[in-house]
């Protein structure tokens, strides 16, 4: 089968092509021109690779943070992937919160059901000082047990875990061993057992600043070694979680490639003002920002089309394409996509001038048009 | 009147001669030579530019901070400036802290008369919430004519003023208007009244971290506004005000030629640990580290020379000896010192391999040798 996209704004991370042409054959990218072909006219709008979301809690009415059965997680994982596809987003992990022992069962037993990758497990394992908007009643020591019946439940479809070293540096070549990525993050860790956590393999950040000790010039803490030794470094780009400044300033200080956008986002997003929950905490949401009864920042309310379209605004949009597509992928080890070179997988966005998504494809076949 | 000295270490910012020799006429360093010559043989020992330290309150029992009577100044400022040179440092402004006017004036009136360059004003005008080891009672707003009196007083020799912007940022045309460098500190602007403060002017950021607003993820404030736009950037580099991680980081994120060490030292710089004073403050000094009886830090008891092993330990000598000499010399407008090049002003040092100091020279003339 063969698709081609062709008077389309091409971006790859080696240069921008104006009015090029994609070949796609059987769902892979065969050829990149630079002029025009027969095919299916884009009419010089933006063609980017899809969005990668390795961090997304929920999307409108449909969330993977409380349940009422297995078949309740099954329906919410559908019904995220069919409502993040309408943001580009084409590859996604569902992202549970500090949960009881069988509801994380249930979690990864549901995902196992589904055609969607994996999961990325936010806890149980982290610091109760930096809880943030979970509960810390279900929080618990690193237990190898408890995650090796995860992966098997889940099919090994648990990609990564979201934990705080000081409990337990042995825990990361545990999770190595597994084939799972340890990320770094709802953590008290000083600056020297984070790097230590490097060191040893961690490989991510978890939604860097937010839900950390904090940085100080006398104890720069998990920030500052993230900053130093993380592979790659996982930021909300809401310009809510982190002020733009300092997102713009993390542009500039790091590689490029080791900035991971993620939405964080809850079962709100896409939806009006009002109170939800996250996991089983209760949620406000106001003029777009969800917040525990107490006031800390509960997730987001952000979709990558819209995190694209800011980190566009400060850095351009063939970095913003590195941070929402390419960095994601290798953050989850996956090199088959989030870039348009030869031989990728054809998951695709057609985004207009203004970075409205107007078409998405999945191995190249088009499934969504913004009417 | 020649000087050579031979079969030296010299570090320039563009090399460093092994065995090399400098040529000094009058006092102006003529010739430097890739070789040994006859002269002065400093048997390999490293030759730099002696240090600039434009922020020390005073050392070895004199201090810039208290007062008796004018001439108690005068004794101060000379004692200090003999105690400095056997730290290496040829060039310095006695700093003062916030004080009642009359001794503002007397500490002016009495520095026009010495032959030291000038002083560093350390307030009155400065942030309450921030005033660190200063003496609240005596802090006030931004005044014209005060300014100017001390001017006149001091017969120019008001070199820079370390204040608040947020107090007034017309201020900062007025000092820039007298010739005076405008040096952000102190203060609990934010970012943006920090970044209009640069873009007014303002040169210089006093003590890169301590003694204003705290950087935040969604409130980055002076901190962030001075990496990004400061001139010059202020620091204590004894590894006690500022985590050696974190100065370290600084050097790596921001241009080596902005980096300004300063000793912030005290009267008790050279002395036992015991009681002192800062101002009319009582001030504890334990392990060498100088406190306020609430707990603050209240300057140091750094030296140049231990400045200058500090950062030669992270970056390398070359870069600590701009950092040390010649960008403290830039960021008060000396552009005839701090940097071995022709033509410049022979204010020299001899260092050991350990880093101590074994001769000083001023002008071309030995004016320390240790013994």
């Amino acid at each position: 089968m063969e698709l081609k996209l062709t008077n389309a704004k091409i971006i790859t991370p080696y240069k921008e092509i104006e009015r090029g042409s994609v070949i796609i054959k059987d769902g892979i990218i065969s050829e990149i021109l630079e002029e025009r072909t027969e095919g299916e006219d884009l009419e010089g709008m933006l063609l980017l690779p899809a969005f990668v979301d390795i961090h997304t809690h929920g999307i409108g009415g449909y969330d993977y943070t409380s349940w009422d059965s297995e078949d309740d997680f099954i329906k919410n994982a559908i019904g995220m992937k069919k409502k993040l596809i309408q943001h580009g987003v084409t590859t996604f992990l569902p992202t549970t919160v500090t949960m009881p022992r069988e509801s994380l069962l249930e979690a990864c037993k549901a995902i196992s059901q589904t055609d969607i990758l994996g999961l990325h497990l936010e806890g149980p394992y982290i610091s109760e000082k930096h809880a943030g908007a979970q509960d810390v009643r279900y929080i618990r020591n690193p237990d190898k047990n408890e995650v090796l019946e995860c992966v098997r439940e889940s099919n090994n479809k648990v990609i990564t875990i979201t934990y705080s070293p000081e409990k337990d540096l042995d825990f990361i070549p545990f999770m190595l061993s597994l084939g799972i990525y340890p990320s770094i993050g709802h953590t008290d860790a000083d600056y020297e057992t984070a790097v230590k956590a490097f060191l040893l393999g961690a490989s991510r950040v978890t939604h860097l600043f937010n839900a950390m000790r904090a940085f100080h010039h006398r104890d720069p803490g998990v920030i500052l070694a993230s900053i130093n030794f993380s592979p790659f470094i996982e930021i909300i780009p809401d310009f809510i979680h982190v002020d733009k400044e300092v997102v713009r300033f993390l542009t500039k200080i790091v590689d490029i490639k080791r900035i991971v956008a993620v939405t964080d986002s809850i079962i709100a997003t896409d939806l009006q003002d009002g109170t939800y929950t996250l996991g089983k905490m209760r949620i406000r949401v106001e003029n777009g920002i969800a917040r525990t009864e107490d006031g800390k920042l509960a997730g987001s309310t952000l979709t990558m089309d819209k995190a694209f379209k800011n980190l566009s605004s400060i850095i351009g949009i063939r970095e913003a394409s590195l941070i929402c597509s390419y960095n994601p992928a290798r953050a989850i080890g996956l090199s088959d996509r989030g870039i348009i070179e030869k031989g990728k997988r054809a998951d695709l966005i057609v985004m207009d001038e203004k970075l409205n998504v107007k078409k998405v494809f999945i191995n190249g076949e088009e499934i969504f048009s913004s009417s």
